[in-house]
């Protein structure tokens, strides 16, 4: 957006076809520059469209972005899933229909208008090759979309922020969602610890398929076994699995199995961002 | 498509400005006949392009149909819905790092190509205005997006074919799915009882969504509870209900909570589209 | 648009999910039809959006082919080839800075909404493929767009149609500018004229070339030449050309260089289309 | 073209889901460091979309500017306007059917080609909200048109540079067109003259705008007038107003019809933009 913003805070007092015939250059310098803006090196009787394209591609990227995260919302709050929400206010209706639903409005809204915003910046694109570098067939256009963009990508932001602050977690959900595969999340770092103890990389990946299979093909209720300890799970199947164990211990296939390994660097990468 | 095949069925054989300047419009009319094609009643050099642009659209429409599709069966196979999930074959491999992992590819290259064609679409449109209503620079552009859509659309109905018809579906799966919300998904329909029982329906409302959000709330692990019958579920939070009950028996409550009652008329959709 | 028309068309009454749960689905039919709709075969809780992808195109492809006639008109007006120009009112102002310029401001205007509407089919397009069907994030998108390409497009009409009836014809300057090159439009002609007389095509195509090229290049400053009759245009050339000759009478050329052979099928052009 | 280039310049060995299961963070920066890339902050199973659409997008751009100068050519090349033109080769043919005709073939496919490189920035776009931050539905999009736009303007660029290279620039026809107006394009000059000597900017408008559309309206044939002295020419009848005389002398109209005058500062936007 930066970058954007000073590819656009350009001006011209070049005159009808930029060849300054009526003043001088240097006024446009010191005016431009009262104004905050740079002096167009060259200039038509416009200023070249290039840097709105550039402006309008730069708000389509952003609100892709946002739209990006309103769809992982969107995720999160189907009924299936549910592991964090938007903010439903006492009081406030739900689905005219069905009064105990939920909808991600503002995500899915988000979602919407990040189609506008992305067409808008088709129309700076086609905006840039003017007849003779200066038609006015650009006007029209950019009355529209100049505005429309700019003003969608605010309001999305501000919506996108609030929704953020509002925003309800369910991390019960989010642990019950992934012991819900009964362990089949470890199996890329089981097929890791087997290479790493020198099994061969294709007969270890056949060894934790069979397994991840039956694993997977047993959990058709797989809900109802949530948390069992009774067998059927991953965990139990390879820790029964000849082969495997021929190679691995029980201490190094639970450490396979534990949240702690597979967690241990979310903490590096939160410290690159964060600092 | 017909509409679109037809549009574009057309030719020209009037010269170089369309003034038959070199031969007789009758054999346009006869060559084109010949070839199966309509004689355009008005051309210049080329035959307008807004019949291209119709049939790229057209294309965009329809590769955008089998997005939706698409998006439905990557909806189905997540791992926390799955209702339905794209043919594994005996063998292949599923995800390279997580062995037990069955992706939708067939359903996220879809709708990947989907974008393909839609922006296609674009310089279809783009074509259309040529100078002089002739100018050459659709050519290059037509040679990129003509096949590449064409052969797109045509690869994307195979492969949803063909996915459609290897489709594993779940009806366990499905009903599991739906009691999940304990009863909520009739809430409609209870809102419906009330007020043709005479109840307004904006104290109907409220009645509803008192028990739902209730039903609801309780439902953070809502999964252990799925066809449970010792209470906490939305049939029996309503038969509790004394205002409700005060205006709906039992048996008129039992009615709202019926699957058969709520897909009586399905049958009739089917026979609307497949006589 | 009479098709576009008719595909949105289409009404709904058949709830939340589309299985009519709460009333026949003939009630849907006889209140359709009362509001001159047809009802979707099937529906969720919203019409399909593919319909109105379908008008948007629709709206993409007429605006498309505005800005084709609008370019037309841009060129027209060219001061170089001034063959027609919008009306300019009596005691209208031309351009701040030269008071002289007449612009093209209408067909420009076209143009750039042209571009408006182009991309707004995008958002038609993105609107298709739902969650489940039935999301609502095409709400706010749709709001924008709908009303935005219907409008324009009825505004670039209205603008069209008055601009054609105002429009300014200039024929001498048509017939100056066609004999501005001095004859080589009729080069085709001759061409065509060779091969029927025997002459391989190959070798007539470097016969008119040659003639054709010392034309062109003589003609740097062609405009003072325009109809002189003492050589250096492309007629003489060629009459005095012996390898030609050797084929065609001079009077064969002569028809060669005819106007009127050249337009004797406009006419059957003109039927075609106005009957 | 620079900034986006190192914005996609990035690159993750983070694992599946990014969390550095199986490797230590400091890994992937020195592989990154290796490969000349930047590690990205955070990844998931890819690297975000967001930056490979900026690079789509920033093509898109060069695409359109490359466009505008094409667009240009075209104009120029026109026969009517002929102020320059593409390089012809000895033996070359022209048009098949009109064998005189230099058509501006380069500039026409750029045109082109820019439409498809325009499109191409919406699929980048597209590609951005992907599921989880990580669904591969972008990758049979990108294998079209990441190359295809690469490819597409790296071809443009080189056209476009031998296009400039070879292109054929006629001055004295430049020359000719600007007088074939007699005058009125020192119009806006004039007007600031009058104004300068006192007379009010409405009064002066209305001054010039006389005299320009009379000098206008006769110049239905003004080719053949071009650079006469015998009047009718704006200057003649500009110095035959004796409104503008009581406030301009011969000498100070004389000036504002100068070429030099005009062009004075036309050498200080070159050393802006070439040093």
């Amino acid at each position: 957006m930066e970058k954007a913003r000073e590819a656009v805070a350009v001006g011209k007092i070049s005159g009808a076809v930029g060849a300054f015939a009526h003043l001088d250059p240097q006024v446009e310098e010191r005016v431009c520059a009262k104004l905050g803006l740079k002096a167009a090196p060259v200039s038509t009787q416009i200023v070249q469209r290039d840097s709105y394209a550039e402006y309008l591609c730069t708000l389509a990227v952003v609100a892709s972005s946002l739209e990006k995260f309103a769809l992982q919302v969107r995720h999160w709050q189907r009924t299936e899933v549910r592991e964090a929400q938007e903010k439903f206010r006492k009081g406030q209706k739900g689905s005219s229909a069905m009064p105990h639903k939920r909808n991600p409005i503002l995500s899915e809204r988000i979602c919407g208008m990040a189609r506008v915003v992305r067409a808008n910046s088709l129309v700076g694109l086609e905006n840039v090759a003017l007849w003779h570098e200066r038609d006015i067939s650009h006007s029209s256009a950019e009355r529209v979309v100049l505005p429309d963009s700019s003003i969608a990508v605010d309001y999305m932001l501000h919506k996108m922020a609030s929704l953020i602050d509002g925003l309800v977690v369910y991390p019960e959900r989010m642990l019950e969602n992934l012991n819900a595969t009964r362990g089949l999340i470890f199996s890329g770092q089981l097929l890791l610890a087997l290479t790493q103890s020198g099994v061969a990389r294709e007969e270890a990946y056949e060894w934790v398929q069979r397994n991840a299979m039956k694993t997977w093909d047993e959990g058709g209720d797989f809900h109802s076994l949530v948390s069992a300890d009774e067998g059927g799970d991953f965990h139990s199947l390879v820790s029964a699995d000849k082969e495997i164990r021929a190679h691995l211990s029980e201490e190094q296939i639970a450490r396979v199995f534990s949240l702690d390994t597979y967690l241990r660097n979310v903490g590096a990468v939160f410290a690159r961002v964060f600092g």
